[in-house]
């Protein structure tokens, strides 16, 4: 990966040091984790963004959907600075390597790198493999030597290393000593069942690197809760790529986060691992992804956690406006983050005033309004809004309380949505929405294969004829996350709808008891924001048959 | 702490060694905690079944709820194993200890010991407290002679004793050599901001212990990710009390997890710190103490989750069958957990069957309804099906297979949703079910704050007269998930819903790309299952009334 110095540190980061990311192959292990192709594809480029040396997208041939996965890749994948990795294993015991399946589907994803699965443990070997010994090493001498006559870069991860050293230190060492020889660029010990804590990480990597010489990496997993710990100590006895995953998913107790790694390797150990300027967006990727991936973000992850940063006003709130060095580890925008007072208004108020100037609107000397806008997303967040992911319904927000009356397009009257399986088992949805624009009413009914999918065909119906410009607009995303699990379907729900118009794309929001009428929240956003767009693009900001009549919604 | 050698460990635990929680105090911080005096109570309780030696129950005087707590606490809270310990801090700079009103609320406690914090940095003497650096000296001996005076036993919480060690090392120390001089018995060293990564701790640790020779105690935070490596490098350096929350809750990335420490001192470093066959207890307390503080529990935490020796790759499931120690760090049930096999799109023969007998069900030599199984399972997980998520599903499902027809408890033919909002605002949502139940037809009608509220009230009406037992579940979950972002309102969604029974939980799932076909496919498998589990308990299987005719919705 190319690392630049910034000069910010003073240790300089070892030549060549690899940051490795397995969020798309180990980390859609994790229970509960089920990506799409698209996801995965999104996933790599926020990835990409971050600027992660080699990103490991899965395992073709194996899996459907990783074949699927790189076939996209291919023309819908652009990198800039990650190196895309297919992951497979060594090839079949007692058979050519040019004949193994799995071992040409993971050629046929066509990606510049590859990281082959290896055993190192004895009783792995014999018990799981049901091979020999030598088999075992003749099967990484053949895949990695093919591989490389193929012109791929190879890495070799070595599968419960740490447990197989125990067992007998001589065979791992030999393994690693082997896919070296045949041709591999760095072979990573993998603590595949996390067990292990720092220290012995610590030992085992010095003692390997001292036999071999061979390039290393470290792949933990977090079962004894070390597994950051484990990669830094991996990363002081000389390793020189880790592996992780972002925000920590995985199987069983997830993986090394990568996030965490990363943040610590920057700015604790003076490593610079990530190009110049990227560590500020550590905050942003981890939340994306966890988005995409549909995983509620930890509040208290370490640098990037909604409570990282957060302070409990009190004993210590005049000392920490005084000097927040004194109370903070590190500062929280050097990874994207922001110190947040739980019971001051400040932060809210600061984060409103940045918000707002990246929207394009000038807060300053506007403190009243300043006071009203932080009042209601304070509010509206209590009941489960969350602006952060909804940038459209909050500059609607934002513009409705500097103007002191709402934008209106249209004016609603109802709405109504029947869903219903019939006796032949046929499922249909129906909507109906009944509107006043431009002082004409319009009643329209639509249906659709879902109940927001028809009253969204319903609403675009209904304007269409006097917003033909509405023509362009797509739902491009929906996002459900119910909020509070512990009242069953009485529960709130959430919705987030991304609309595009073929040049941007927004996200609006909605919340409520109900799923439909958190849906038409949304909706309503989606379509007055889209309208708003197209009339200050056409120079006419205040555009014609703009109601501003009634109460939004929400 | 008492704890007596089990003869498990070679190494014997040193002496006197503590287990120090504080997760009252501490843990409480954490952002979203709020515990009543019967929420402490009751922690209290689990942690003296744990057989943690001390508990930190809170700081009266400074929080009437915790006055409050050791006020109750005096009557209602026996402890069998551990020393109950009230916090505070020491006493204001130029007054006198005997007249400071919290170092007397502190008192008035009445605890057998108590945990002072006291400034150990130079700048936050001068710029937090704004003293001298002799008057915080003297602040210290004062407080402590006076509390053993008292006949209180006596900790003392080096506050930011870290980077006040960076800052000015001599001062550090001799805060450290104050307070064991003038009684206390352990200092305790704290990593108040949580930067500190592990290499550093054990320093530290090493040389205060060196230049000192007081006993001293580690109290970390997990900004770094790293609070339970932290404490860990300081027990091996010598440390012989141990600070934790846990669960790891505690204010912005939380405490050390002192489930995790615990676990690793006594199944990774060889020392006993709980009393004989307590270890086992971690899970039961872990999961109490989140019901207790209304936390959802970590699926991935290390030792006691959920998922913690959950396994889903197929590659490992064959093997796993075959030699469980080869996939786990340890036996599960040492620390009172389980291992589970996800059945997922990974997943082949082994874990079916490996699924399957965990549920009841003995597949051996039924090689036929394995492949179909299997076969059924891989279609519908590529539909977005997620079983591994969703084990009542999946047993309806085996049963079907193996029995070679569905088990029903009515016939479904129809159902309608109606969502409404009407020209007044007013949201209505109502379902009508059409089922036949033991030959009788019915139809019935309900109201809900959502359309799949009245669904379940619709169904639930139209079966409870024939099947009265259905009163007692009650839905206690119900999540959402879009699974393909890339269609809009178009795209499949994923439902999950959780019934109880009071006795136990069961989890069902429905995917379509109707979001309320969606949702009824998981109520009619609920129901199902509920039917299914109230007739086995009946005794009486096959029980009346029992349909077996026609195909499954799904």
């Amino acid at each position: 990966m190319s690392s630049e110095p910034t000069g910010r540190h003073s240790a300089a980061a070892p030549a060549g040091f690899q940051v490795y990311d397995t969020t798309l192959r180990d980390g859609a292990q994790g229970e509960g984790m089920a990506l799409t192709v698209a996801d995965k594809l999104a996933i790599a480029r926020h990835l990409d963004d971050l600027g992660v040396g080699f990103i490991e997208g899965g395992w073709p041939g194996a899996l459907p959907k990783d074949t699927e996965f790189f076939r996209r890749a291919r023309t819908e994948l652009t990198l800039r600075n990650a190196v895309l990795v297919a992951f497979g294993a060594t090839r079949k015991p007692e058979s050519r390597v040019e004949a193994d399946p799995q071992v040409l589907a993971l050629l046929e994803a066509e990606t510049p790198a590859v990281c082959l699965v290896a055993k190192s443990h004895v009783r792995h070997v014999s018990e799981a493999l049901r091979t020999s010994l030598d088999e075992n090493l003749a099967m990484i001498r053949d895949t990695v030597a093919f591989f490389r006559r193929e012109g791929r870069r190879v890495f070799l991860d070595a599968e419960h290393f740490f447990d197989g050293y125990a067992a007998d230190p001589q065979y791992a060492v030999e393994c690693v000593r082997v896919a070296a020889e045949s041709g591999a660029e760095v072979v990573v010990l993998c603590d595949t069942n996390g067990g292990m804590l720092p220290p012995r990480i610590a030992d085992v990597v010095h003692e390997v690197a001292e036999r071999t010489g061979v390039p290393l990496g470290i792949h933990c997993h977090d079962d004894t809760g070390c597994a950051v710990a484990n990669t830094l100590a991996a990363v002081d006895a000389g390793v020189v790529q880790v592996q992780g995953v972002v925000n920590g998913y995985g199987e069983r107790c997830g993986n090394a986060n990568l996030i965490t790694v990363v943040a610590n390797l920057e700015l604790k150990m003076g490593r610079r691992v990530l190009p110049p300027g990227r560590l500020a967006e550590l905050g942003r990727v981890s939340h994306a992804i966890a988005e995409v991936a549909n995983q509620p973000p930890r509040a208290n992850q370490p640098y990037v956690g909604l409570s990282a940063f957060a302070h409990k006003a009190g004993l210590h709130a005049s000392a920490i406006k005084v000097s927040p060095d004194l109370y903070q580890h590190i500062d929280p925008a050097l990874v994207g983050n922001d110190m947040r007072m739980l019971v001051s208004e400040m932060a809210g108020r600061a984060s409103v005033e940045l918000k707002s100037r990246q929207l394009g609107f000038d807060l300053s000397g506007q403190r009243d309004a300043v006071s009203r806008i932080v009042e209601r997303v304070k509010n509206l967040e209590a009941r489960g809004f969350m602006f952060e992911a909804a940038d459209a319904s909050f500059e609607l927000l934002l513009r409705e309380e500097l103007d002191g009356v709402p934008t209106r397009f249209f004016d609603l009257e109802s709405w109504r949505v029947i869903v219903e399986r019939r006796a032949d088992g046929e499922v249909v949805s129906e909507a109906t929405v009944k509107v006043v624009v431009k002082g004409e009413r319009i009643v329209a009914t639509a249906e659709g294969n879902g109940p927001v999918n028809a009253l969204d065909r319903a609403l675009r119906q209904a304007l269409e004829r006097l917003y033909p410009q509405l023509a362009e607009l797509e739902l491009v995303d929906y996002k459900v996350r119910i909020l509070d699990g512990s009242h069953g379907t009485g529960a709130v729900t959430r919705v987030l709808i991304e609309t595009s118009d073929g040049e941007t794309e927004w996200t609006t929001i909605g919340v409520d008891g109900n799923v439909i009428s958190a849906s038409w929240q949304a909706l309503d956003d989606a379509y007055m924001y889209g309208l708003l767009r197209q009339h200050a693009g056409s120079g006419d900001p205040a555009a014609q048959g703009v109601s501003t009549a009634g109460p939004r919604t929400r």
